[in-house]
């Protein structure tokens, strides 16, 4: 075994607006250990390209390229939604990674990625000790959805709350400024099919600079349309017009999802609606207010021009930590964000091993929602604020966002073909 | 009639990123000339807080605050969708105004909006003539549907088409990453119920610097469903995903739109939907694919937080122009942006007679859209691309835009109530 060895990385499910933030300091710091690390190569589409020996040579990318991917949203090597099976029932993928790992010499893994990928880092981890190949697995946490236990949030989360906060804010004023002959509620609906995370950052577009009636629906809440409809009348009542924010994963008492109304066009297909145009038609049906609705879905997560300072720089410093992390020979693990203090916002890098990661989903805690579950509490603002601050634009070219499309030159193969 | 006057300024119709900044111009420049306008009283939701005699006092607002209507999106003062029956069919309505005008020595009437709120200027104007009271009316262009004439463009458009080319870019760049194992068509709703200017700019996402698959839907193409399928099936083939911007205005051949599908719930209930849906299950249902679809709804004009600079520049001034008019002495005319050259970009302040733009509606050219119908021209582009330049960013404290809401202080009433 050559004493340098190469180094995989690849990006897992979801992408977001600094998933390439943390690409950036894992390869940006890779770079600077040339003594102990040879090569990145990058997984086309995750850890697909790994199975299937499509391996991207980052070496192949000037030093100006990787810098601006520090700028640049969604996973310039491509990701996949792709979890593997458990190794009972398919031993054969786990193998087959590592047997990659050994044609290509590479020593260091980092899977950057939610809750399923933190599972498959830890399992490869296992079986390279099992078959006697040393390999250190270190997973870069990465996800909107903001449910990795241990770090204090996820990178990827800060920014889409950044974004929902500011559009809220934005469209409330637009309503405010119409509602006197038109528009009187506005719904917008925001991603979060488990936890409320998303939706709770809509909150933080009221503060006391600037106070605008907003109602959440949080997926942790039962929806109950009486009480839901009493809130809205009373704000449109108080305020004039009220802007509803809704998590994409609300549902009713019956456990079904609000957006599955079962919606058949005129010819009787199936049709697949979202939760806002559910929301929306249901206050004009009880209220008769008029109406407008927006569905953000993937502008919310790729949105990098109104990116989070705080998210890029701990999206970066993650991937800087990890490889940090792999030349102090640790294995299994992830780095970590660990708050020290809210006002004024401190952190430090922290490290969990990814035993306790696997498999354990963050959500929202009940003190975090307001009682009656329509808004936020002062707790949650404190958690929620930190995590948005800062502004960290991408450069312009002609009034466009310069985002750098890499070349992904291939490493030559030298294994058979596997089928995935 | 004293020699030193006041003004009124009101909003029209639905807002805009940059309305306020128009605002800001009108009163920033009215303040500059206190010798001969007095106050600036703003119509509290538009014009009918004229027809109301609903009055706020622009000059109880400190310069710091008037100055911030520069960077703050929406209606300060409140709009409204109300427009004036014609002359013969409600005399008195102009009669009120011009009661309401004489009773707090209003000379100067600014009305900012868009086709309809200057023909409402042009019928004050000239019903002030005919009763001898003597008002210089002038029109304050605005609105992101990009349809007035003469004037190359209208304040509020450029940033609107700047949000929907950076967030296609953004979602672009989004599902290409996921495209392997995931979605392979994203469809993002835009605005343009009869001009496809803002879907247009959907194709400025894509450029010699980033090139991206991008399909548009205008509303001055009949929807084609065969030529439309293929036409993204030999996208998603070649470029392993897609992009398509829809135009809520589309419509079939039979003139209907085609967000007009007759949707019913569980209940047999009507649903009102957007078309984005309806084009992402057409897709699914004709060719498997898996899709994700977005509506920015008010999100999109009510984007201050990536407002284009160019667009802000020429808000403010032709709020500044207005004033300036009215001190000349001009009367029914509206100020308007004149391109003198593409590249550089280059542009000088006109003026445009009421009479020529009242109820004229501009459309996209025919040699703007490719001749597939499914693009955009070099020509267009030559036209577009100067009207998203530059950025505007507003001040931020705490991760959030800094946003002014005034206090809008009401003037006085004078007179007797007024129903309308």
């Amino acid at each position: 075994m050559a004493k340098k060895r190469n180094a995989f990385y690849a990006q897992s499910g979801g992408v977001t607006a600094v998933i390439n933030a943390s690409a950036c300091g894992v390869i940006e710091t890779a770079r600077q250990h040339k003594d102990k690390i040879g090569k990145v190569y990058a997984g086309r589409n995750g850890i697909i390209g790994a199975l299937t020996e499509n391996l991207i040579d980052t070496s192949k990318e000037s030093a100006a390229a990787i810098a601006a991917l520090r700028h640049t949203p969604a996973g310039a090597f491509g990701s996949c939604r792709f979890k593997l099976k458990s190794l009972e029932d398919n031993r054969a993928q786990y193998e087959r990674l590592i047997e990659v790992f050994k044609a290509h010499n590479i020593g260091y893994f980092f899977y950057n990625g939610g809750g399923d990928s933190a599972d498959t880092c830890l399992k490869v981890s296992q079986l390279s000790q099992k078959l006697g190949y040393p390999l250190q697995a270190i997973h870069v946490p990465k996800t909107v959805d903001n449910d990795l236990p241990i770090t204090d949030c996820c990178p990827g989360f800060g920014s889409v709350a950044k974004y929902v906060a500011v559009s809220t804010r934005e469209a409330s004023l637009d309503v405010a400024s119409m509602a006197k002959t038109s528009t009187k509620v506005f719904v917008l609906e925001v991603m979060g099919r488990h936890a409320g995370w998303i939706a709770a950052a809509g909150g933080l577009a009221s503060d006391k600079n600037c106070e605008l009636p907003i109602v959440i629906l949080f997926p942790e809440i039962p929806f109950d349309r009486k009480a839901f409809l009493a809130r809205v009348d009373a704000m449109v009542k108080k305020h004039g017009y009220c802007s509803i924010v809704v998590s994409e994963g609300v549902k009713g008492d019956d456990g079904k999802f609000l957006s599955d109304q079962g919606l058949r066009d005129a010819f009787g297909h199936a049709q697949l609606g979202g939760v806002a145009p559910v929301i929306a038609n249901m206050v004009k049906d009880a209220l008769g207010y008029k109406f407008h609705w927006a569905v953000a879905d993937y502008l919310q997560r790729a949105a990098r021009h109104i990116a989070s300072k705080t998210d890029v720089d701990q999206a970066y410093a993650l991937g800087k930590a990890a490889v940090e992390l792999a030349l102090k020979g640790e294995n299994s693990v992830m780095p970590a964000i660990l708050r020290t203090s809210d006002k004024p916002y401190r952190w430090k890098m922290g490290v969990a091993p990814l035993s306790k990661v696997a498999n354990v989903e963050k959500m929202m805690p009940r003190n975090f929602i307001s009682k009656d579950g329509f808004g936020i509490t002062e707790k949650c603002r404190a958690y929620l604020a930190p995590l948005i601050r800062g502004e960290d634009y991408p450069p312009y070219r002609d009034g466009l966002p310069q985002y750098v499309q890499l070349k992904n030159v291939a490493v030559p193969k030298k294994l058979n073909n596997f089928e995935i």
